[in-house]
């Protein structure tokens, strides 16, 4: 189990997002609800790059709602800043896409936040799906997931 | 004209809402793009106080995006104030919705921002209206607009 | 403990925000990320009603910023929807204010999403405590947790 | 005048901003309050592109906060469309700084919006600058706008 986390582990997508004078709060830092945007950009890189992406979820016939999410906020980040997020798939025996993420500040490589987001598959008529969609079968194949 | 502007500007509606710690910046005041979601619980409030809600729009067959906005900044607003928002309906011979919006701080009724917005029609198909869609010109008559 | 738990879950406080057009995305839902300004409104109700407000935290030299925030999705909000945010009290004897979240749509009481947050102390100069701040246990004292 | 605008259009900054989910409403297009924060991305771009950045201006001991925005949507952005922000310098005899906003879809340059802001000078002190501040002049002439 915790060998094939690390084998799994290795599905990562990387980017970099320059923080906002928006996401800003009072404090002088983000706004602690803006990671959630970040986690998204990261999920977004990951789908891009490794083909799982939304576009290619709905065009099998599914949505892939988030159904949890969890940030641990470490270290601040501020105005300007730039955020490199790592986006990491984990695999789970239950029809759902699981991510983990890391963001580090660029200019000194300090891990600023971790977390996390889990989603399910509903058909077309919004109908849970309890097992997973084939072509999500056939993306871990390729992906040499299984 | 003046005369009937006057007329037309006593159709309003007043709306309060409070500023979120989420939508104040590092300068410690409201960012100012927030201000466009203040003008659109104006117009909410308007609509469902006048009958000329989005849904009332949709029901008729059209969409009515914005394409225009305008936003005059007068006085800052802090976390935890309170904001009245006027919303008022323009009347125009174009087949066009316009308002206008006085924003107050609640607590000492300071002019804080002044706005406008026009929307357009558009039927099920996207294709713009160059003349006023019937249930509009019957909405400003029961608003004894004409 | 799980005594303790029940007391404690006794320390709640309830607001009612309504579902905005932009927090509504290309799905017809609340775009998942804007729950976490549910769970703001919600701690900033529960702090005006029960003493505990940023500005008291402020007041007594202390920052509490956000260290994890946690969000379950049961069931889709959409615009013009009202939500219950019900927000929680959990006492940890670690020096940390959490918060449990329950949202309910207005409409028929549907569960709709939980969620949790926890805060640290810091000084200001930016020290984490490690002890709970003199006037917390003022507050845990008053409200009759400790 | 006409002569003296077309010179100083030519200082401009060009940046290009990719469409998030969360910027999408439930039309399926991008909200239109969030075309300020395209702006904000464009200014900030210019601000660092030319020596006129927010942190330029609070170096020399002012701030410079907006009294004006104006936005004219023309065209429709979706969800992954990247689009091209024109960021142009309009000079003026008052203590302002005007800028118009030119933006583009990358992948057909179609115009998808026109808008403008304007930005006053406050010292530490938060008292409205009636005459431009000495660093602005300088960077006018830096620029050969005077």
């Amino acid at each position: 189990m915790e060998l094939k986390k690390n084998i799994e582990s290795k599905i990562v997508s990387k980017t970099i997002v320059t923080i906002r004078f928006s996401d800003v709060d009072s404090m002088g830092i983000v706004w602690h609800g803006n990671y959630v945007k970040y986690f998204e950009d990261g999920r977004e890189s990951f789908g891009l790059e490794h083909g799982l992406h939304y576009l290619n979820v709905y065009k099998n016939g599914y949505f892939a709602p988030i159904v949890n999410i969890e940030c641990n906020y470490k270290n601040p980040l501020r105005y300007g800043e730039k955020v490199i997020i790592e986006t990491y798939y984990i695999d789970s025996e239950a029809a759902k896409i699981i991510h983990e993420y890391k963001l580090y500040r660029q200019s000194d490589n300090e891990l600023v936040a971790t977390g996390s987001s889990t989603q399910v598959f509903l058909n077309v008529n919004g109908e849970l799906q309890l097992t997973i969609p084939a072509f999500f079968e056939e993306w871990k194949q390729k992906m040499k997931i299984k």
